[in-house]
């Protein structure tokens, strides 16, 4: 299993604090865009990989329906049954998982013909940097983001709320090829950028139009 | 028209002295994967948009083959006739074309059924900094490039052989969903990088693994 931050209180903890967690979908910015992507629930098998807000138990206490299950199952050689849902759906999970393309390919085939694969992962371009760094240029006073070896994937330790949170680079050519080498088509595509009015109510999101912090996808199964 | 720089003599003298030109296609390293996106050319009706070596006339000297029609057109507001073509091919054209949207339609309306959309383009993220700027970070020695808008499109202007080559950058996703809402699918997507064989031949081109100069792009007409 390749380490899961979630599980560690200190991370979790702080993790919580954030508006993404404390005010629900509300506090995630990108939640509009990436919902506009999902197919109709009702009636639907959906399944949530990596799901809510981190911890079991807590999930568990948030909702009260029959139909939901909750499982701990490490993403990492997951196997599912054959074209059994209408709908996967994940969100920021897969950059920290080493091997996605088993995954994928196992996604691809628990979907029924038509269903629909919709996940979010952090940015090539944000995760892309071996020191995520936002800087001054001193000669033209621009705000600048240091990108430096975007075609060098693989590790990338971040340091968020804890030491050595480890996450997993990707170029965009291997998110998209992933999904069209595992027979899913691509039909959505969303780099996260601010509205004009979303920029005036958090004038820090400007850094967004920097470099996107969220990539949203959605593909078909044919 | 949008400038075509390409008229221009002392560009366009420049220009032929690139490797790309005097030693045609084999001087341009992105060509093998940009041709494996091709399907057979036999007995196929074939556009290439913003084609050859920039003038006509040399073109024209260049080949002797009665099924190839030269056409000088400006491709903003280009028409085609719909349903004639098995392939459309553009290479590192649209990128200087301030109305892709009509031209991208046009194209999608043109390619009989299964048809072929190939194209290149310089990549969003080399061509997103409004002044392009690899520097060595200070502090951590690291060759970094500098990223400022991304999620600004617009006019680029660059000092490329003359002053003032204007390009226009547009995201990834604003590429992606071009194709898709215009009814094509991707079916193809590489963001050309050097393999380990071409980096020991042409140690100048490490730049790439900071950041790709090259998108290519395939699509087909459903
Ligand atoms: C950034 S959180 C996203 C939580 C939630 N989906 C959201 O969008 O707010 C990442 C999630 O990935 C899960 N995760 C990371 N690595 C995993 C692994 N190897 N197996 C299972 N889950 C993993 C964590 O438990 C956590 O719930
Ligand atoms: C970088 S060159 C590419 C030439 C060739 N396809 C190659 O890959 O070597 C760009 C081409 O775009 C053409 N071009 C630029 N703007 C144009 C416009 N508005 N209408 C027609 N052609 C245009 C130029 O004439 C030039 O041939």
């Amino acid at each position: 299993m390749s380490q899961n931050i979630y599980d560690q209180s200190e991370f979790f903890g702080n993790y919580m604090k954030l508006d993404r967690q404390t005010k629900g979908l509300d506090g995630a910015p990108e939640w509009p865009q990436l919902r506009a992507m999902l197919p109709e629930f009702r009636g639907a098998q959906v399944l949530d990989l990596g799901c809510g807000l981190g911890m079991l138990e807590k999930a568990r206490n948030m909702t009260s329906d029959d139909a939901i299950v909750y499982e701990r199952v490490d993403l990492e050689g997951l196997k599912l049954p054959e074209r059994e849902y209408d709908v996967v759906f994940s969100s920021l999970t897969f950059h920290y998982l080493t091997r996605l393309p088993g995954l994928v390919a196992e996604i691809s085939k628990s979907l029924k013909r038509g269903g629909r694969l919709v996940f979010s992962v952090e940015h090539p371009l944000f995760l892309a940097p071996t020191i995520p760094n936002l800087v001054v240029d001193q000669e033209t006073g621009r705000k600048v983001w240091q990108v430096d070896a975007y075609q060098r994937e693989g590790l990338r330790t971040r340091n968020w709320f804890v030491e050595g949170v480890r996450k997993q680079h990707r170029t965009m050519g291997t998110y998209i090829n992933l999904l069209l080498s595992s027979g899913l088509r691509l039909t959505d595509f969303v780099e996260w950028c601010p509205s004009e009015e979303e920029l005036a109510d958090n004038p820090g999101w400007d850094v967004e139009l920097t470099r996107p912090t969220f990539l949203l996808m959605g593909a078909m199964k044919d």
